[in-house]
Order: C-alpha cells, then sequence, then structure tokens
C-alpha cells in the first residue's frame, strides 16, 4: 500500500482488495498472445455496486482514468490498462440478486462467470441463449460491455437482445438502473443499448436484468463437408433460400480445415470447406428441421455427419471451439481480424482472405458464423518471424478495408478497444465519429472510463 | 406560398410539395381523439433522402423546428407540431431500395406503409414481425423511431430488434448511415438503437435495412375465458410456468369483454376475462404447441375458442383489434395510458385499474400484451362530462404512478411524445434525465428537432 491512490481506494473496498502494484494478469486480455499488455496504478475489487459508485466518484474527484475488468478474455484490448490508470475488477460482485425462472429472467451482478448464468438457466429448464467463446472465464457484465456474439447468434441474436435492464456506474459516480425486469419499455432514449457494447467508456456495468426462454429440448448438428469454398457457400445460400431456420449456420474454410481436420470426430477426405448448422426445439420439429437440412446441405457434399448421441454434438462442437487453438497453434502466432459483411459477399471475403495471405506471405484461413455474415480470418506466421508478423497485420489491414468495401463492418462481434481504432476511424465518416464523440462527452465529460477504447 | 420560409422551401422540394398553410391533417396524430392539435408554419414533403437532408439544413441554418411526420397514427402525439415548426412528412419516400428475399432482408425508405412491408415480405415466403395497430396507415419510419410493439412482440421483439441499419438526416443536416444489411455488427456505439424509439428528436429516419425471417407455415390461437381476472392471471403465468412458447399472449379484462364480448366470433356467457396465446411454426409443431396451450389455458377455464380455419382465425384477431373502438364508443371518450409492468404484477395492475376508474367515478378496463406485462388501460368517459375527463385524467395519473411502484414503466409501447412528458419525468430519477438531456444536446445542439418531445 506504498500510494495515497492505494490508501484512499482501500479505505472505500478495504486493503485487501487494492492490488498495488497491479498484478500482471490484470493487464492483459485475450490479446495477450498478440503482445498487447499494459500497466496500472492499481487493480481495486469492490465488492459491491456502492463500492463501485464510491470507487468511480473518488477517480472522477481525483481526475484518474478507470478501465473496467470482467473475466479478461476480450478479443480487442479494451480491458488493457495505460500507465497510471486504475483497473476496476468486477469480479466480487458475483450475486444472483433474483431469479424468477417462471417468469423467464434473472437479475445478476456483473462479475458473475457467463457459464454460471447458462447452468442456473439449465437447472430450471431455461435457456439463457448467447453463447460466446470462454463461458467459463467471461463474466456476463463483460459480455454486455462488449455485447458478445457467438454461433447461436444465428437464430437467438447477440447479448444485447437478452438484457432487459442494467444497473451501472455512470459520471461522477451515480448508480443508475435503466430498464429492469421489464419485456418491453419506450420511456426516454434506449440508454441501455447506448451502454450495451460501450466497452466500459460510458459507465461501468453492474448488473443486468436478463431475459430467459424455455431451453429447447433438442439440438441436432449437421455437418457438411465440400470439395471448395464455392460450394460450400452455395449450401449456405441454399439453407438461406430455403426458409429453414436453424439455430446456428457455421463455417470453417479449407485453410482452417488442413490444420485442424485430423481432430474431427470422422475421419475428413481433404475436404476443402465445412459447413454446420444446427436444429434446436422440440425433439420431433427439431428431427424434421435436422432432416431438412441434410437434405439441403447434402446437395453438393463430399460427406455428411449429423451425430444424434449427446455426446457426439458435445464432441462436434468442442471441436469446432479447438478451430481457432488449431489455427493459433500451427505456425505459432496469428494475427485474427474478426469482420462482418452482408451474408451474400461471404464467398468473396473467404475467397480473398486466403488470396490476400497468399500475396502477403502469410497464410490466411477464416471461420465462423457464416449465416451472420461474421468472419475470423485470421493471418498465421512463427513467433520468431518479424517479417510475418508483418505480413500478417499488413494482410489483417488488407482485409478489414475489403469487408468495409462489400458493405460490412471492421468488427462483427469482438469490438474495437484499443486494436480496432484505426480501423473504426478509417472507415466510419467523419460526421459519425464526431457524433460518436459528442454521445461520449455527454456520458463522460472528463473523459476517464476507458480511454482510448471503443470510439 | 405567402411566405419566405415557404419560398425558401419549394426552392428544394418543389411548390407542390410545400403545403402552406398546413393541412389540418397535418396537426393532428392519433391522439386527435383525445383533442390533441397543433399548429404548424408550413408542411414539407421532400421527395428522397437527399431533399429531406437539405430541408433540414436549411431549417438548421434559420433555426426554423421540424417535426418528423410518418402516418400519424402515434398515441403520444409524438407527431403533433406547434405554431412556427415545419411539418417533415416523410410520405412520398416509400421506395423499396432492395429486396433480398435469399438473404432475409429489405432496404425500404421511412414512408413505406408497414402493411407494405407486411406484404412484400410475405409475398416471398417471409415475415416481417412486429405487427403494431394501424399497419395500413402507419409508415416503417415512424414504427422505428417510436419502436412500436404489438402482439407478436411476445416471441419475435419489438420494432426496433428486426433493424439492421438506419439512414437518418442529423445536425447539421448530414445524411448519416448505421449499420446496413449487416445482421452482427459491434462498430462504435449503437447510435443506431439509440435513433430508435426517439421520436424525431435525434434526426430524421429516412430509411431503414430490416431483417426478415421465413414466415411461420401456421399460427393457431386459443381464446380462453375465466370468470374474473384472477383465474385469468393464473392461467398466464401457468403458461409462463410451462415453458411453452406461444407468439402472442394477450389478455382483455372483464370491463373490456362487457363492450366487446357481444362481437366475439362465438357466444360467450359472461366472462370476466379472456387471454389469448397463439402457436405458430411448422404446421406440425403450431398443432402440437396449440394443443398443449388448450390444455394449460383450459385448467380453470369457462371456455376455449381454438379456431383452425383461415377466416376464423382471422375473424379472431379482427374482434381482438376492434375491443379499443369498442371501448372508445362506449362512453364516447376514453383517456388511455399504456404502461408496462413485470409480468407476474399483471394481476395488480388490471385489478387496480377496476378500482381506480371506480374510486374517480371513471369506469377503467385493460386489455393489452399481457405475456410482455403491457397494458393499455383506458379510462372512460362521454365527450360532454367535463367532470368526467377530469375524473379519467386523475385516474390515468394514477395508473401510472401505479405501474412504476409496481417496477414499471410509464410507457411500455406508446411512447412519450408530450402526453406522457410530465410522467417521464416525475418518475425518473434526475440523474437519468439529465443524461438523456445531454445526449439530446450531443445530436441536436440547437434544439431544433421535434422538440419538447421523448424526453
Amino acid at each position: 500500500m506504498s500510494t495515497a491512490l492505494a490508501r484512499d481506494l482501500a479505505a472505500i473496498v478495504g486493503a485487501e482488495h487494492v492490488l498495488e502494484p497491479a498484478p500482471a494478469p490484470y493487464l492483459a486480455d485475450g490479446t495477450e498472445s498478440r503482445g498487447v499488455s499494459g500497466a496500472a496504478a492499481a487493480v481495486v475489487l469492490p465488492g459491491s455496486a456502492e463500492e463501485v459508485a464510491r470507487v468511480a466518484r473518488w477517480c472522477f474527484e481525483h481526475r484518474i482514468a478507470m478501465v473496467p475488468r470482467g473475466g479478461g478474455t476480450g478479443a480487442a484490448a479494451g480491458a488493457v490498462p495505460a500507465e497510471g490508470q486504475v483497473v476496476v475488477g468486477l469480479e466480487r460482485l458475483t450475486a444472483v440478486r433474483r431469479f424468477d425462472p417462471l417468469h423467464w429472467r434473472i437479475h445478476v451482478e456483473a462479475g458473475l462467470r457467463t457459464g454460471d448464468v447458462h447452468r442456473l438457466a439449465r437447472e430450471s429448464g431455461l435457456c439463457f441463449p448467447p453463447d460466446p467463446g470462454a463461458a467459463e472465464q467471461s463474466q456476463i457484465g463483460g459480455n454486455i460491455a462488449t455485447n458478445a456474439g457467438g454461433p447461436h447468434a444465428f437464430k437467438y441474436g447477440v447479448t444485447g437482445r437478452w438484457v432487459t435492464g442494467i444497473e451501472a456506474v455512470v459520471w461522477p459516480g451515480e448508480l443508475v438502473t435503466v430498464g429492469g425486469p421489464l419485456r418491453k419499455d419506450v420511456a426516454g432514449y434506449d440508454l441501455k443499448s447506448l451502454l450495451i457494447g460501450s466497452e466500459g467508456t460510458l459507465g461501468i456495468i453492474t448488473a443486468a436484468w436478463l431475459r430467459l426462454i424455455p431451453a429447447p429440448e433438442a439440438a441436432l448438428p449437421v455437418a457438411a463437408v465440400y470439395p471448395d469454398h464455392e460450394a460450400g457457400c452455395d449450401a449456405i445460400e441454399a439453407v438461406l433460400g430455403s426458409g429453414l431456420q436453424p439455430a446456428a449456420l457455421e463455417h470453417i474454410d479449407g485453410e482452417a480445415l488442413a490444420v485442424s481436420a485430423a481432430a474431427f470426430p470422422i475421419a475428413l477426405a481433404e475436404p476443402g470447406f465445412m459447413v454446420i448448422a444446427e436444429a434446436d426445439g422440440d425433439p420431433e420439429a427439431a428431427e424434421r428441421l435436422r432432416d431438412e437440412l441434410v437434405s439441403v446441405l447434402g446437395d453438393g457434399a463430399l460427406a455428411v455427419h449429423a451425430p444424434t448421441e449427446r455426446r457426439d454434438v458435445e464432441a462436434l462442437w468442442r471441436w469446432r471451439d479447438g478451430v481457432s487453438y488449431a489455427v493459433a497453434g500451427h505456425l505459432g502466432h496469428t494475427i485474427a481480424e474478426d469482420v462482418g459483411v452482408p451474408v451474400d459477399r461471404l464467398r468473396d471475403i473467404v475467397a480473398q482472405t486466403a488470396e490476400i495471405g497468399a500475396r502477403h506471405g502469410a497464410p490466411g484461413c477464416t471461420w465462423g458464423h457464416a449465416g451472420d455474415g461474421n468472419v475470423h480470418a485470421h493471418f498465421m506466421f512463427a513467433p520468431s518471424d518479424a517479417a510475418g508478423r508483418a505480413a500478417a497485420l499488413a494482410a489483417a489491414d488488407e482485409l478489414v478495408a475489403l469487408a468495409v468495401e462489400l458493405g460490412g463492418t471492421v468488427s462483427g462481434e469482438h469490438g474495437i478497444g484499443t486494436l480496432k481504432r484505426e480501423h473504426l476511424r478509417e472507415h466510419t465518416p467523419t460526421g459519425l465519429l464526431e457524433l460518436e464523440q459528442r454521445v461520449k462527452a455527454a456520458f463522460d465529460p472528463l473523459g476517464l472510463l476507458n480511454p482510448g477504447k471503443a470510439i
């Protein structure tokens, strides 16, 4: 407790909840493998929303910048602090304030792990549909602050769609609630949606009311492999054009399959592209939809894998989750981009990722949430290969510009953080950027809430 | 063309598209029956988004306030202008800029009627789920600006959930686009959601990208009547607790039934409460869900009506749409409130609406979107009865305060406009009101966009 700052914060949260100097794990997030890390004056771990408000009030008064931190799994460096800033960790705010399974809603504090939200819902026959990766580490507050996505967003939408109320600390250290356990509310501006995805730059989310739905009784995936991306993208378009509504509609391209197919549950013969769709609902409806998906996806496919046993279904999704690790491990490092395009431009972005990578000398591959046009593109290089790293970075820049040119966005689900700020600045009209800055100033006139992030 | 204002605007849009003096129909909206109407310097009807931008730029430069106007069916006087203001009617912006049925999306201009959006989608086997009333008169831009709801919001959510991109004119007369034909986008703040429901106070919406879904093949309603509201609310809770997911879950209380039951498709014996649920999906799944709803709703019911023929289904919903007219016609006038409560407080708001009305001497009744906790409460009086009108207004105020006390909102789906501003002010914490005013100033520093509305 060497500084006045730490002593003042300790007076609010207790000495054992101020970490100073800031331990290394609090200085990085999911971008650590890219070599991103920061510094901080201290880490403070409030024990309640009221303590968060008091910490924030102290920081505003002393002109100290704050970096709210959830599980630290972000992919855009939104939780990475800078010299002199205070990391406000929400990890002690884990209470389930209220759970009304009969009314399909739950009121949770920001630090509750997303996996715990899933488990609680499931134990009561309900479902919290958003399924971003790293659910066991990420926290619901962080998922909301980044408006996290995931495979099942295709049918169910991203995290924000399931949030009906937010409690947050806003300038000058006030605890406010927007929305609540309400399914409909049009009173005043939608500040809730503005806080969602704002990466802690407008307020610090301390709790949320979430909407749940009855859990689909069955979930039956269908994985189909194709000789190349053209055939695979034809299949995706065929699913959309068929009017079927799968819960998820994913793709993995040939380059990503090349490094991950060995671990696939069944043997695959030189697949050039994979599509995974999932049918869910009551068992009979899910089976019927699954059969229709098998029929539509089967057209032009080399093979179709449609597991029905629970362990086989889980194995398929576990493999899907592992694709990013297989790609990351192939050469040792990747530069990852997360872009969104209109779904009819999927085939362009897939084809050109490989071309751009090849041209720059950093092998490129894509996978992601095809039905949402949300593509994760990775450019690979070896850790010691400085030229490869530069090539991968150049390839990534070109890819983002291409996504925008195709009518898309610089970030489909990972957010802006610091990593994508230049992309955002470059590809957003000046008028809109100024509007976003005025909105930021309306919430945070001193610029102390996670400065340098999101916009 | 008697004024300089009219001549300047005519130079932008053509003389035949400036109406001056402003014709009466442009001075009122859906609140006309409450005696609300305004005045305006002129009505201008731009023929393109670019013309809207030029009109706005002229108005900002000349410090003239603008009132954007869609179909004029709003229930909160959000489109009613005041002396000296210019009504900007979007009725000429009716183009379908693009329709990609295979990709489940449509790009439409703001003035297209909502009913036309529904028809276009349906002709391609798709569905635009939001179904607020007055679809044949209201325009999609107005629906977005008010974030309109409707019965099927229970399963499908309100209008905003289906909007992926907005084109709008913002200060100082710039045409901007937020979002687009993208299903996922987390780049920058969610200005799209902020514009949705902002009642024209932050910008003038000129076009929108809408998300569509494959149309449910079947929609099978179940109407059940109960002896009283307690039994009816028990049935609603039973549906929620059963884990079934109907597309709509509506209620009509005994007082509203008393003046409308005669027109119901089948004879009803002294019903004290009605619940209507609808099962949708593929035909087999919808039938199965319908059967389950019949079983759950049948418990404690006096009668269950579950039509299967298309014309009978349509007759049921037509009757449901007519309830508000039957109530309005009963004594001649009503003061209507639209509140939202947590769904477990539905029985309180229903019971107390009748009590409050009786106490004030203005008969009260409710109906609405029970599953969403969204209640339309009406207090009836005769047109010539000044005391009755005062009683109805006092009863309505008390009802709104009660909704907030129950953890609810002053507006579930009708918006704030001018009618609910006092309610909003009274029931919103000062810190949040100030935040909303700063957001307003960030978008509209001169305060010329629909001043006096929404916040």
